[in-house]
């Protein structure tokens, strides 16, 4: 396993992400962002929507940022929840449902994010995680 | 059916909506813009209020970036729901209420999108969707 | 000639200026904007840049805004002279070189404001003024 | 030569800079964006600085929405030339120095742009010049 997430990894990552997507059958945009939340790589597949390439980001972006998974955030911002505010206190930049997911280090330290959009927030989840999973392991 | 949309489809596609519109008695404004979101045609009918100008081209926009009709995104950003943060994370562009319609080839895939504002969202949908369709059956 | 500036009115500055672009064989985005620098009608010529879109819209509003040529404002803002900061000051939404061109009624009164972009500066001016004279004499 | 500028292509591009650049020895951030501005693929090697990522986007960018090359506007935005106050009329997303390139179709048209941040002016403007040639002779 390494510990920084250079070019290597980032391709990597996008790979394996893309290769689950495929499975699914379902064109999505991937990023890759590194332990500052900054793009190391980030792709649109054909036909995934145009809304996704940025979303992508946000989702990678936000799980750098938080060192959680963005679906671990969702029930937080609902009205009346502790994080409800947050939604627009952070609005641009942090998206809160899933598809993002942090990569971490053995030691649990935060070394970057991936994020998924362009399928259903379940498919973008369950590819993140296999990107993040797929890292984590190596 | 074309597959580019310029500015001869874009001019046809607002005259079917402001011929609706005028039908209905409603003034809006419309937006057409092509895949990338980008404005094609753009007109503010006379006596559309102000704010319609410019959610109209957002209407579209959202259309175009999601492949969606915007009244298919309100239920789902609804507080408790799959896609309930969108609203504030894409602030400023995106429109989940009705009166944007994607614009399709034939093969399903984005050439643009269409957007309405001005009357009731029930009213902006019906325009946005004659000149859609006015649009997929061309 | 018309005193408020409408759709109908919107429609002819825009043919207007398509028909002189067309003469001189450049694809150029157009804007019509009313006494309170919002859209009455814009349109992107096919070929026409992505960047002129926008541009238009920016000068037609500039023009709109301060009662001038967006020509006239260009000498203004080079460094030492009057308006200097002024690029940065309105960055974003004034643009001071030609293309733009105010629409004003007999009594000199602003009524609008025509932008064009997308070929040279001075074919950008030559077209938005076409238009704005067309205006001015109807 | 392909005319529509997705992943596989947008792939080919990035290999084709990152290959330059390892030539030349200067670790660079890559963006490769369709005909409406938006990333296709972006990357950055390991070692690049970390504004380069967002400029390569900006250069990227600028090229597709300009249909020129990013030197080709430098000397028109001097203190003085025709598009002076353009860099701040634009600021945050149009980039006026070398390493942006525009993609062309064989009838050229745009159907992207390259950019290239992280080296000098004539290193960026080298390898961005190479991947598009790398995709005007595919």
């Amino acid at each position: 396993m390494e510990t920084q997430l250079g070019l290597t990894a980032g391709r990597r990552l996008l790979d394996s992400a893309i290769a689950r997507a495929t499975e699914l059958g379902v064109p999505v945009s991937i990023a890759v962002v590194d332990a500052g939340g900054h793009v190391v790589i980030k792709a649109r597949m054909d036909g995934a929507p145009l809304i996704s390439v940025r979303m992508a980001e946000d989702k990678a972006y936000t799980s750098a940022a938080t060192n959680l998974p963005t679906s671990d955030l969702h029930p937080l911002v609902q009205p009346g929840e502790p994080l409800y505010e947050l939604i627009a206190a952070e609005a641009g930049r942090v998206i809160t449902f899933g598809g993002g997911s942090p990569l971490r280090s053995q030691d649990e330290q935060v070394t970057g994010g991936v994020g998924v959009s362009g399928g259903t927030v379940e498919q973008d989840a369950e590819i993140a995680g296999t990107a993040a999973r797929a890292w984590m392991g190596a």
